[in-house]
């Protein structure tokens, strides 16, 4: 196979991504400037879909309005020349410092006014390029000291914050639903709404929780050490994964962006194996840094990485499912039981209280005995995963 | 002060805790057991509130009807003799083998049907030792592998069988509510609802959600490296803290149980400030395990330890609310302005796009300059905490 | 290929990995007792080349002489019906209540007596069955409380004790290595030792340092979140890779002791490229825990796994290395010049100081730009670990 | 007690901690730039004793000699004015982009060459201010992929560069030593010499392992899990604690260089308790960034802050120490048996070989039943943490 990827694996990248200059906390940036034309050419001509963007990332913090237009024009362009569509749009709430503590949950309330005031206007834009998906990465909703955020209230302006934005769109008419991305810490030393969890929880106390989904990114998610697939399954539960970030993380540390497959690779297997038996739909979105030891040839290196390996696994997972013998082995580990209700079709608790064979009856030690055969069906899927079967 | 624990504080400790004999995966018991009635009668003398349990740690597993009588009936007896309550009560779904792939979601049905029947039994006894809150753990419904479980069917077995539960409770009349407690992992590689924020968003989607919230504890947030009260303040928020576990964790590791005070000491100062002031009027429960290293005289020294930290930090963290100095650094940090709407009454996007001074006329760089003197706060609050003030 | 093992591959499994009964802090065991001679047998089948234990896991704690007698007779009369050999034996230190504040760090100074006589006569007995290697893990040497523990003094004790061990070493003439075998964690709450450059900086302030190596775990570096072929590097680099423990671990969180190749796979990866390429000659050596979901047969299979995974990285690795383009993306990314010592050939400061080009006429900006090209070769990597070149 | 530093305690901060200006990997600046003669003005009017820098704090990269000579200047005058020594100084070699690959093993010969050069000049610097301590933290020198880097190489160049900064320093007869930062990962995905044991066990193999040190820092090993403490005991107990970094982390996570005493409260009193009690006679160095939110006022707030949270933990560790409870504790935890060898006077291992008291007549069920009184010990230490004890 040759793994090249075409728009309809539906690839994505942010201009932040490509674009990034690799400045980090010890040091300066180790790349010039990226024309947001030039990354729409190179990306459309790697095999990318779409592409998406912070408002800042494609007009500068404070430009003019004339700025502003000339910048939009020029990127629609591209997009046009290209073929290249914006499926998501997203707000920049971070970088300057008026946003050092929050936008929408910032203790000052003329900065929690402002930030509405720029997501409103960007909205505005997302509408206008098409995207269908809008997505909130609160970044700096959140606190390094206990006395200094009152969570409690916080949820509130949260809420209060969407709750606006969803009126806006539902009045505007706009074909455009939120998506909520979840992180646990860094920029702050703890943010709200840490997991898809908590997001996912949350959206269920907004006027309007059918606009809101979540965006998880796999790092953040592992930046808690939590199992990103499980968490893409509970989101999926729910109806409400709306989209998604791809990257690469090893381990709980500081947040990497790493390209796709980089990191944990054999949760990217059960990451792309879940995706693509889901129905998921939406964009493969990558959001990920090239490391800044890169030039702009590594740059375009590992863009191309990630989507290769999403290929390469979106193969191996496909042959996985096919493979006979992982369809015994699985069997074996009676994952189709689990498919099966535990209760009989119109079976209440006085049914099963009056089943005797579900308790009198049972016997524990010879259930407890039965093996589930979950190593074998587990090197199976290494076995595929490294391509040594057939 | 004496902090002297006393009835009307509330304090409440697993039959399990105590009783702990220090089996850990590399070591056998230090321990002899623990007689139940022993345990209810030392928690008695220091001044503890009521004692929980698990169905097995007051009748063995396997233990005939005439046994369980006598094991009731006995603990009954010390119950009445000590005026020790039972609160809260709940079922050991994962120490016997047969729960070796979990309880709910095992992917073995003839477990989830026993597992099933095993709980309905319990809340039974339960509701008849009047205790209000029915905690489930689920600490064995997980995997190891990708392959092993389907976590979009794990959780419509999960649902099924909450939603079976809450049924019997209702046709019952038992006034019993569930406290749905989550954990990362531990036993198994991962946990199903791994944080507080998964479980509450599980919940939304029960057929009976009121009577469902969460029974977070300390450790277990922070074995995914979370802010531990800004879990708590989520599930105040939403409503749904039904019950609470306090024990002690230092950090991302194996799950340790240490007393509460021990661990993360400036998180349980939080946290004692946030339970006290939130209006939150359930059981202070420890979930802890004293150290192998004691014999029964460390036992109850630990145990006296958790009640003695708990009531220090409360003192320590009513003294710190009332502190004038301590308001005026709240009002410098703008904490106050934060409990303030972000709209004005009765503001929508309109008046809010209407309004040039929340963007055309905002002055981000002047908004910026403004510190938000969260370090002289948290300086604050660690003289408090530390008994350096006045 | 086959990837089918072979006494070459000196590949060989702890009696305690396969013997895992599956007892943990939260359940019980779901396996019966396996016996060792049984387990030398199926090794053997399944290509093992050695076996190593405890002296407990071959005869039980407290058993009489003759008793001890007829298990290594009978263990001795498998190994030569297979060919089996034993390249490495181990004291258990920890699993007795007697161990529970440590061996040869316990405070009670009798236990430390008694821990250094349970050691000596093991030695007798790895000697006596030809294993060169002698492992040493520490793992109750910790503490969960500051000042339970003075390390400085335990330290001293540590040094006590491996002093005396190499003493009797040498006045015996047996030849046999100590490997040291660090972890950060658990059973207690902190070990002394905690990782590989700790282990290897005690080492050099014993009496007979040329003794002591280490006996470094995946999965122990991994539990503090630590580059594993990082630290077996520096462990060669010093001379000191004595022997090595090979399993999975999913990350900052309770020891797992997954079957190798589990677990974090590109780091498997890099840490069978690093073997292969560095010159190690000692044992493969398995140190997992068949998870407890299995019965025999998935034991089995998971022994196997280990294998099989290693003999698959190493295919990998040895065709990544093999690759001109991969010769050529390594020349890109400067690996070789890093090979080359930073001086010239007698060059000292003097001459380092009078070299204009080296500061005073070094363009940084120039040698800034200059990519690294590092994401190019590590995209190689990955289609190598893939299997998706030629 | 007034909990006023004088320049007795000893306590110095870097010019880049109250000089950060809050810039992080997602937001830009949010304080102008810090003078460093108004550091040296304000530090010593708190009552700090020293200042350290890193080169490019006090001299801009690149600035002519004429401009360095100007700041030198400037500085010397602010230092001999306030009377604030420079107890120690470092080097840069981690912001500019020329080191994006580490500086002493990057791959990139020049740019190793060119970092030794700076290090050479910086060194002639502080020994003209009279500096005793020179630290060394690798921060760039380490790897994101496994190919990019041979560990084995970069240690041999690591080790090249250190001999030759001790040649130097021997030459000049400059009485200075140097002092190695360990770091696990941040900037680089995994940087080398991770934890205080590898910086340890690397000094051994230099050519002149007397000069050389570590300078350990409490988020540093915090990031990686460890229990900071007992890494600074293990390099008290090696005599190679040559200098310390004193800030707060809470957990594994990010690189948080919070204000000392926030963060971990119980292991920075366990840290004062054993820096006070060991002997350690350099500086109590502050290496911490005031977070972002605050302005000017809150960056001397948070400086401060650092040095009275360690005059109260002295106070109170001194008190811990004093009180006889504690002393009787401490005794019926063993903790003195600890310090008594674990050989009497002149026995080796024939002797304790023919000790039967210690083998085959010790009771090893009867030792285990002892228990360690560590929990009321622990206690006794909570007590006097929190100054609720007399």
């Amino acid at each position: 196979m040759s793994f090249q990827p075409t728009p309809e694996d539906k690839f994505s990248f942010g201009l932040w991504t490509v674009g990034w200059r690799g400045n980090d906390p010890f040091g300066d940036a180790t790349r010039p400037v990226l024309d947001p034309v030039e990354s729409v050419n190179r990306l459309a001509e790697l095999g990318a879909w779409g592409v998406t963007f912070h408002d800042d990332d494609l007009i500068p913090f404070g430009a003019s309005a004339t700025e502003r237009d000339g910048h939009i024009k020029r990127f629609r362009q591209a997009l046009d020349a290209t073929g290249v569509v914006v499926p998501m749009v997203t707000t920049n709430l971070f970088t300057h410092p008026v946003f050092k503590d929050g936008g929408f949950t910032s203790n000052d309330r003329e900065v929690r006014r402002f930030a509405l005031r720029k997501v409103l206007r960007n909205i505005d834009l997302a509408a206008e390029l098409g995207a269908q998906t809008f997505v909130a990465w609160g970044g700096r909703e959140g606190a390094e000291s206990g006395g200094a955020k009152d969570v409690r209230s916080a949820l509130d302006r949260f809420k209060e914050g969407f709750d606006l934005l969803a009126d806006y769109v539902v009045s505007k008419g706009y074909d455009l639903r939120f998506a909520i991305e979840p992180k646990p810490n860094e920029p702050r030393g703890d943010i709200l709404l840490p997991t898809v969890g908590h997001a996912l929880a949350f959206i269920e106390r907004l006027e309007r929780p059918e606009l809101f989904g979540v965006n998880p990114e796999v790092g953040h998610e592992q930046m808690a050490g939590l199992n990103f697939p499980h968490g893409i399954a509970q989101a999926l539960w729910a109806d409400k994964l709306f989209h998604i970030d791809l990257n690469g993380q090893t381990g709980i540390k500081y947040d990497q962006d790493l390209r796709f497959g980089a990191g944990d690779l054999r949760s990217a297997f059960w990451l792309v194996d879940l995706l693509e038996n889901a129905g998921y739909a939406g964009p493969r979105h990558f959001d990920f840094k090239p490391p800044r030891t890169e030039d702009i040839d590594g740059v375009w290196a590992s863009a191309a990485g990630c989507m290769r390996n999403y290929l390469i696994l979106k193969e191996r997972a496909a042959a996985f499912r096919a493979d006979p013998a992982v369809q015994e082995a699985l069997r074996a580990a009676r994952v189709d039981e689990l498919a099966r209700p535990t209760l009989a079709e119109g079976e209440g608790f006085e049914q099963l209280l009056a089943d005797t064979s579900a308790f009198e009856e049972f016997d524990a030690d010879a259930a407890a005995a039965r093996g589930m055969a979950f190593e074998a069906l587990d090197q199976l899927a290494m076995d595929h995963l490294l391509g040594v079967r057939g």
